[in-house]
């Protein structure tokens, strides 16, 4: 409860890492024909968007994982403690044995927790599609919608009295029109990013769609049936619902 | 020979798609303990960075490729053709069957046609190492590099006469310095992006190593004898020769 914020979460992650976490479970993984859920800590924030994919993931998979905050606003991924893990000084960061493992960039994360579910294709080929539209969230989705992210939520958030650039916004919102034309197209035949299966591509996604209205970008959904449609379909799932009740931050208060 | 220029890069697609080129390849894939190298078509190109990251990955590989060179001067990944197969208007794109199977964004293709060969680590951890560093090239090395290489390079070739912005320069090199001072400590201990195995995370960053001379950025070297010495060590082999000698450009006229 409380005590929570006292201790912070560099003690709670020496508490989880002298209770051994992990044990053999990896070699089990091997023998197993469907694997054990991952296990784990996951350093976060609840409300940055690659720290929702993991988190998301981890929900989808039935993980058994300890969730440590990690608050942006006090800057706490900028602590030496953290940068020692994390030398960006950025969250998320997914930890196995007490420390003896530790990832950090979000996609690579995802991959690394969802390979050999059903999160991922068995298919080769398959795989390499869900890849490459995990690559078209990073090189073009999120590039047109981040800024307008930053201008219209946090700017006033860490400049407090700061307006929106609406110039930026108007920019970068017909930047996101077009790769959405894009996704529409591929979205009219494909019930999924990836295909008939619900994958990690569906999941890089599901942070963005999660703010359209808070970001006055609904309207850019109305002449984009399937898009609008795929994004309700994500949106609907319980492990959503999960990220944004804030269920993640209870499981680090019940610590 | 020179009938390649009047025929264009949609004939000679067609006469490889006619030919069939895979037949039932991959099937065999999953019975063989060491998998064929790759085969396919490579529409790409010789001197965009993310096109020599494939290119190069080939080489490794041993793969058996047709070359499709796309001529960005002459705006050729911008024919409706072309945006017909890769939507967003880029290169590299990597095809199999005559089409049968199209893969685009380099990063996926990288780790397509690493799969189940030494350039990927079998070990689960280590190959989620491998991603992360990829992922750290594409998240800190490339936003830092990219738009240093526009102003002192791409710049004046898109528009002649234009000037480098040297603000911009400077305030990016600061930026790279920075990163490049968490792979120096990296690379002292590491002989390799992702261990002591070269893989495709050594790949990814082959292309800006190569143009550091060319976009006066040596100096950011002299600090950082383990970075060095990584780089010469990608740099001398022989599939980045391969690339920067024209060789891959011989391989199409041969066509």
């Amino acid at each position: 409860g409380i005590c929570m914020e006292h201790m912070g979460p560099w003690i709670l992650a020496a508490l989880v890492g002298a209770a051994g976490a992990l044990g053999g479970s990896l070699l089990l993984e091997h023998l197993s024909p469907s694997p054990k859920p991952p296990s784990g800590v996951l350093y976060a924030s609840p409300v940055s968007t690659c720290s929702r994919k993991v988190i998301t993931t981890l929900v989808e998979l039935g993980a058994n994982f300890t969730f440590v905050p990690i608050d942006l606003a006090k800057k706490e991924q900028k602590k030496p403690e953290f940068v020692a893990i994390q030398p960006w000084g950025k969250v998320p960061v997914w930890e196995e044995g007490g420390g003896a493992f530790r990832l950090f960039e979000s996609r690579a994360i995802l991959k690394y927790l969802g390979q050999d579910s059903s999160l991922v294709p068995s298919d080769r080929r398959a795989a390499a599609v869900m890849e490459q539209w995990i690559s078209v969230e990073y090189s073009y989705f999120s590039p047109a919608w981040s800024p307008i992210y930053w201008e219209r939520m946090l700017k006033a958030k860490y400049n407090p009295g700061a307006e929106p650039d609406e110039a930026v916004c108007q920019s970068k919102e017909k930047e996101l029109g077009a790769t959405m034309d894009i996704l529409e197209e591929h979205l009219s035949s494909s019930t999924f990013m990836a295909g008939d299966q619900f994958t990690l591509a569906d999941i890089a996604f599901m942070p963005y769609l999660g703010l359209f209205k808070a970001l006055k970008l609904e309207h850019l959904l109305e002449s984009r049936p399937a898009f609008r449609a795929w994004s309700e379909r994500l949106l609907s799932r319980p492990s959503w619902q999960y990220v944004t009740a804030g269920q993640v931050m209870e499981r680090a208060k019940s610590l």
